[in-house]
């Protein structure tokens, strides 16, 4: 049994293992509410999404929810109205099991892409989850939902509302932005604060920003990636409703620290990576520029195997910038490799800063700092490496 | 030596070694035209460029060269006022040495960005090269201007023009769109045809459209990118000038056909790569989104592992398709791999084509034809496998 990462109260979460993956690993996690919770859910921007997303979606803007019933190994994604049934007979199974109506459930599927989902087994599954269902099942939970993950993620933090402590904790899977077959980002997180949908929904917005939008593995989208964030109430007090609600600016805090996190997690689990990388733009005409420069830098294949060898090539940098049509100022460009200067007004550092940077780039946390010399945008980007297991992972697997 | 490729009349051609690779492979080349030639450049649209490519762009305007000086092992990309100087110096050092005005020459450097050039050596290769130019030079020129190139790449074709014949013909090195730390795609095309500058130029355009700009190893675009095109005229007669010439569609068919065959020949040698694959997408909302689409999937790391893989995965291809938030009817959307169907109106072939798409997976050339089902826009990119020698030439690099 995993060791429960956090207790909220007004939650109780459960993993088993129904048999949709072949290894036998859990593939099946329910995370309920209580009472009626509120709710908030971002999804994937893709033009090709799953039939769960459809119908979480549609079903999340009621701001209310009793909970969410998850699967692994099969991303339920193009299979047309078959898929779309299925979805809906997830949350009607999860409801009967647990005594509340279909339609105050959603529901999330990650795995292969073009498969059925084994029906019977999913059935058996979620029954077996429900009678599991436990406070401290959240780490069951965080287990079942992994894909080519190789560690469970799940964090919390504490925050004071007034004289009430609350809990924000949450649990997530995928190592891409989308995995092999094996689509999708998930992120449920949970609290016992008392709020409102539309307040959790400015929040969920404002930290996801921050954090699960801010990472990159391969630049790539699932068909599936889903964030809920919900909240029992359970602390007691008056619900936070707008940004004037007293500890609201905490409260947000305290959410965007925990999807932090998690991101942080996700990307240092990234699918064969060696290490967590974070990029940091500044000097750019403006912030759009800035991000657009961090995600060429971070999705160069050029710079990824780059910082896999602990190879401090400013060179790749730059060009992948340029080749972006991002406007610079190369005499007044600098680039920091963890720290150690590489790149200074256009003009390189020399060999013993390219030495000292070949040593820090050795650490398994790298940040890449570059000025572009040209305006006040910034932003930030974390990713990963580029490596040989990467290459085995994906060129390897096979359905 | 290496065996001629070609004769070009009007053209001379010369590859040594001067140095500036530390493994004394041939690094320096010349291509020379007897008397002024009509002449058309294209570049690399980056932010960022290199002092040759600044100066060739200034000078290629007038129409008329005598050549071009082409130095591999070092871009002179990132060096400020001393890289200006240097690359024109190259010309005025090419220029002494064949008898003409430093102006009329135009000039190329490929290799490790940041590094100076040592003019010393390049000044001697310079006049070495200038000795052994020779009818039958461009396959030494082909050989010297190769960075992580495993084989020369040149093409030819002949072409009536009325009663005349006459040749188009090229070569062409860069085996990422960028290189390691090797900026740069170069190819350099001569005929002997007559040709008006601003003819050459709309032929430049339309044949580069159709192959150097259909390539892509990993979505990168260098410093240094130049393709030129030269015409002697030794052939006689009256110049092409537009479109109603005679033969000149021919002439224009011939350039692209030359730039197509040396396209394919980067593609093949993209670094570490493994298959040749042309993305055919069709049936997307207009040609821009089908290219879009195209260009995705030829970048997408989880697709081109994949092909590594020899895995028939169009989960993957679907996924990257919707992740660029391009427009698709799932339930009209269809996928061909090395023409067999894997997907069919949104529903999986099923595992017996599965099979037969794994196999014919093998080839060391493989088509991916993507149908949008919405609408006419059509587009087709080359590209090549992300494999293991992919993260290892880049891994393992150091200057």
């Amino acid at each position: 049994m995993t060791k429960p990462p956090f207790f909220v109260p007004g939650f109780r979460a459960a993993g088993v293992a129904c048999g949709i993956k072949p290894s036998g690993d859990p593939d099946l996690a329910l995370i309920v509410a209580d009472e009626v919770a509120s709710v908030a859910g971002i999804f994937t921007r893709s033009t090709v999404v799953g039939a769960p997303v459809e119908l979480s979606r549609e079903r999340v803007r009621t701001g209310r929810t009793r909970g969410v019933v998850v699967n692994s190994g099969c991303s339920n994604v193009a299979m047309g109205e078959r898929g779309r049934r299925d979805a809906a007979a997830m949350t009607a199974a999860a409801a009967r099991a647990i005594g509340v109506e279909a339609r105050e459930m959603l529901v999330s599927s990650t795995g292969v892409i073009g498969e059925p989902l084994p029906m019977a087994k999913v059935r058996r599954g979620i029954k077996a989850a429900a009678d599991a269902l436990a406070r401290d099942g959240f780490g069951a939970a965080a287990r079942a939902i992994m894909t080519t993950d190789t560690v469970p993620k799940h964090a919390s933090a504490r925050v004071k509302l007034g004289r009430r402590e609350v809990t924000v904790a949450g649990i997530a899977k995928g190592v891409g932005m989308i995995e092999p077959d094996m689509a999708t980002m998930l992120a449920y997180l949970v609290s016992d604060a008392p709020a409102t949908p539309a307040f959790l929904r400015g929040v969920l917005r404002e930290a996801a920003g921050a954090s699960f939008n801010r990472l990159t593995v391969d630049g790539e989208g699932s068909t599936s990636d889903t964030v809920l964030l919900m909240a029992s109430g359970h602390a007691g007090g008056a619900p936070l409703r707008n940004a004037k609600s007293p500890g609201a600016k905490r409260f947000a805090d305290a959410v965007t620290q925990v999807a932090s996190d998690l991101t942080k997690q996700l990307a240092r689990d990234g699918e064969g990576a060696t290490k967590l990388v974070e990029v940091c733009v500044t000097g750019a005409r403006n912030h759009r520029d800035a991000e657009r420069a961090a995600r060429r830098i971070a999705n160069s294949m050029l710079v990824k195997t780059a910082l896999f060898g602990g190879d401090p090539n400013w060179g790749r940098i730059l060009q992948t910038v340029g080749a972006g049509r991002i406007p610079l100022r190369l005499d007044r460009t600098s680039v920091r490799l963890c720290g150690v200067s590489v790149l200074r007004d256009g003009a390189s550092a020399g060999p013993a800063a390219r030495k000292r940077a070949e040593k820090a780039l050795q650490s398994p946390e790298v940040r890449i700092e570059v000025d572009l010399g040209t305006g006040r945008g910034r932003a930030a980007i974390w990713t990963c490496d580029l490596t040989y297991d990467y290459v085995k992972i994906n060129a390897e697997y096979t359905t």
